[in-house]
């Protein structure tokens, strides 16, 4: 194969890297230490969807996020990096690379990284979905979202001959290629499973079920933000001095997140919440993603205060529409992302506010919605008449961790069950 | 703005690096790398002193080390940097360089770097001030650490023109300029707050008040001193063969820490505490962080060794003086760095106890503690008068995770009120 | 002392890397992150020992792990490193290199990056011998592997002159050197031990002890694998393009073995559990690291596969013989590392199922077991005897975290005692 598999943007950022120059040993350590980094998120992942999930489902998600990695690296490897960076003769999907076995250290190094990628985007919807899904269903959707349904889009956006990339689609590390698509599958699935037994009374009002370990959910926010720096740091696909400017971005967006999280809530007159507050970090960190190449520190941070109030609000919409996410991957994942899309465009530097770009930085934004949303639905639905996603409603009550894995996660700690405690409460009543 | 921004030290140390040129790729990936692991480090800090509190109080200090974070990136990059890091024609302060938004990556690289270490700076006050401070009053003391009192001191003894950097004053990576400035900032902290209800009895005697999770301790403990390889490795501030000795003198005193503390706790007689082992640990990084550059393996041993008999011996004189540092904070930070900024001048390598060097340094741990602990003093008094400090009894006796954050960190774990337990023993009669 | 340290395997993968030629500033910083990133890995072990142990002796086991780094960094330094990697005139042993204070850049790298390796290689016994070992008895143990056990092993196998490296045994990152030699010593110390109070009834049938929180058993997972990306890419002992394949190998592995274990499982019909999942996972990563520097990727996943599948049969042996390993440290790092130290000489690249190869391979294993199992069996009855091995029954009650250490580790919480409980059931009538 040929080594061909850069993301479209690094291509135009980095033309003294061309395509048939193999990377030296100081691109491969950047790279194996990106990609080592973008592993680890998927322990911040385990731990905030964990921390935000009722004990008796805790291990239950960390189950998903543990094997969605395992079954989806080995899924990319097979199917999955072929159609995203093979040879494309139409620009829809890539036609070789297949279950690679022989190739250069470039491609290898690729392959490495790209395989993290994969496994994040596929990992995002475990959350959304938490507590009420079957195992063995959630990992069918699992295999096809990092075996097509991320593959084909990532195509589009990121293989030099992908139509979005040819029409100039900006998304430097993947604020709609990684972040968006696993959120509009996780609305899918969402959609697909209806909420969780209790969550909504008779008359449609959120009660709350607040997450078993709110400590596992800060010290996940702090493994997402430090692989964060691999994730879009990395995504230069080679040492350069590039990187700098590109982690600043990042580090400056995901602090405004927080503040522009926390300004909402106070300006609201509602407490500060530790959830979120690292959402809002989290949607800070999402939304830079696509632009962190391409625009100066202030218009970071400005993304950034933007991303973390976008996400508090869209928590409330999704609520309002009876839509059950869990940790709030939709607004965080799909929301941020897209606005992060927009604002690579908008503040694209040296060149601000230019409509052409912002046309199709919203095409890009669009067409991920279409293709993730509808195709996620479709494979959900089938995931639940063949082989079943909603775990039965006893499941639920006992807790999946006991109903499918037979083991409970603090088995010498006695447990108050949080399902009765939140019939007698809403979320509007909370202090 | 000229690339001027290099610790004092690292200029006399690395003479190849001459001020103009800009780093190279390699240097950068270090940087990035280095960067994201000092980031990382304000997890450890989260889980050692949410673990150290009880679980009442768990999440406010958690969100403390969060938002100080985010704050501090902010502060630190519209104001600190430019105090620390710009043009000096007085050696007292920067003068330029404030809310960067254009300049080379060499300069962003260094921001970059330069706002984890600010970060790190803040964030020691919240462990030690744990239980009892208003959130909000916390933070305004988190601005104003990041956005002038680091950044002056740093400014004199790390800006090339710094008036104690001409003097010759070493400290590699910070034992004075980030531990011990961080550490006296607490220790006003702790003045200006009082101890925590029901810390000492009527006769002024300790009583236990135990942390709820040690398990996060240890945790805490590891990802800091994984952190710490990229503090003290990073702060050669480029790729350097030297890198290795560094984090050799890193690894070696760590352990010596933890080694001192066991062995000064074996040889009082009394039983090996977790909680003293690793700030053990904890206490022999911050020491040899001042001279890890400058010192040979044996006697960064040595310094570790000292440094983690100091630190258990100071959070005794702590408690003798009726002073409540939750986590310890104060003897980490303040006195081993104290110690190690010392041991750095004793120790340098091929001049060993050199009386000129040891003055320097002596007189930079002494204006470190004039200017840090009486500026936060009179801070801390005036967050107190103005936005008040001290949270009120009652939030104290609640628990701040529900006063200040209206959440929990453990809704499903019933949990014994240590406030009450607490009364019926004393440390002394601990076994 | 002449830079004679390097892995014998990294000398005839990679030529150009003479002897005598120091590294450079891109090799240093790759081998401070691989050591950082090894480092970490014990974090990961704390967690995942402690996570599988009783609340009560939780501390216990994280501070053996923390304590046994400590020591067995200074040990390592003193006399592990010179007796491994010194000049060797018989191929047997070291005889210089002894508490380095002078040497060059290389040899620091080489002994930060090793120290981290003899410090895995030391704690892996601490999880099988979890919950009824003393603290001060097992860090006696803890100073002899890394002192002497480890290291003479190492010295055959990977010093240039040993005797094992001569005969051109492959062991890349240590499956045997580190995993294997770990795993025996944890066999050994189990047979002196013997099981926990409770472990098995009168008819040697074993009760479920389970573990007190397996949202550390994941987290330790992910941070044992996030560290392996150091372990494995870092014994290349330079920056090299190498290292995307040998990263790539680890993870196709580790995902293998994952995989193989819950196939294991659904095949033979049980519950698919967290904890076999994640030392599925581990078991691909110890087998993989012998030979991920010469294997393909479909090898390597083949490779993990089997892994996983053997771990879970192990883990079912060792129950049949009455051995009480608590967390699976013999299956996982033992018998995974001897598989994979076969499938390197099996799966050789370009010279598949060599004979000659796969006997040298054989004997490597056979050598260590011999060594590793049986120095440690006698070093353990020897401290049984002079400084006490076992702990006395009513602290077994009790717990370790109080009769030793005066600490517990979650005062808060009231908890069952799972001893008590454990009693009304066996592993057999478990769902």
């Amino acid at each position: 194969m040929r080594v061909q598999c850069k993301h479209g943007l690094a291509l135009l950022l980095l033309p003294g890297l061309a395509q048939a120059d193999p990377l030296t040993a100081t691109d491969t350590i950047w790279i194996a230490i990106a990609a080592a980094l973008v592993f680890f998120m998927q322990a911040g992942f385990a731990l905030l969807e964990s921390g935000l999930s009722r004990a008796k489902n805790s291990l239950n998600v960390v189950m998903k996020n543990y094997m969605d990695l395992c079954v989806g690296t080995l899924v990319f490897w097979a199917l999955g990096y072929g159609l995203m960076f093979g040879s494309s003769s139409t620009g829809w999907f890539g036609e070789d690379g297949f279950m690679l076995s022989q190739a250069d250290g470039s491609t290898w190094a690729m392959l490495l990284f790209q395989i993290m990628f994969a496994a994040t985007a596929a990992t995002i919807a475990s959350g959304a979905m938490a507590e009420r899904t079957r195992y063995a269903g959630y990992l069918c959707g699992a295999v096809v979202i990092t075996g097509v349904i991320y593959p084909l889009y990532g195509h589009w956006a990121w293989n030099s001959n992908g139509w979005l990339a040819e029409l100039g689609f900006i998304d430097f590390a993947g604020s709609t290629v990684v972040h968006s698509i696993g959120g509009w599958c996780a609305l899918a699935g969402v959609l697909v499973l209806g909420p969780r037994l209790g969550r909504f009374d008779k008359n449609g009002k959120p009660r709350d079920l607040p997450g078993h370990n709110l400590s596992y959910v800060a010290l996940g926010g702090f493994i997402l933000w430090f692989g964060w720096f691999g994730f879009n740091g990395g995504s230069t696909l080679s040492a350069s001095i590039d990187i700098a400017r590109v982690n600043l971005n990042t580090q400056l967006a995901a602090a405004a997140g927080a503040v522009g999280s926390t300004l909402y809530r106070m300006l609201s007159r509602r407490p500060v919440l530790l959830t979120e507050t690292v959402n809002g970090s989290l949607a800070g960190l999402v939304a830079v993603t696509a632009g962190c190449a391409v625009m100066s520190p202030g218009f970071a941070v400005l993304t950034g205060l933007v991303a973390g109030a976008l996400a508090a609000l869209g928590a409330r919409l999704m609520l309002s529409m009876r839509l059950d996410d869990v940790v709030g991957a939709v607004p965080v994942h799909a929301f941020a992302g897209a606005w992060g899309t927009l604002a690579a465009g908008l503040f694209y530097e040296g060149d601000l506010f230019n409509p052409e770009r912002i046309t199709v930085q919203l095409l890009g934004i669009v067409v991920a919605f279409c293709w993730a949303f509808f195709a996620a639905l479709i494979m959900y639905l089938a995931v639940s008449v063949i082989a079943g996603l909603r775990a039965p409603a006893l499941h639920e009550q006992r807790g999946l961790d006991l109903s499918e894995h037979a083991e409970t996660g603090y088995p010498e700690f006695p447990q108050n069950s949080l399902y009765d405690a939140s019939m007698t409460r809403t979320v509007e009543n909370r202090p």
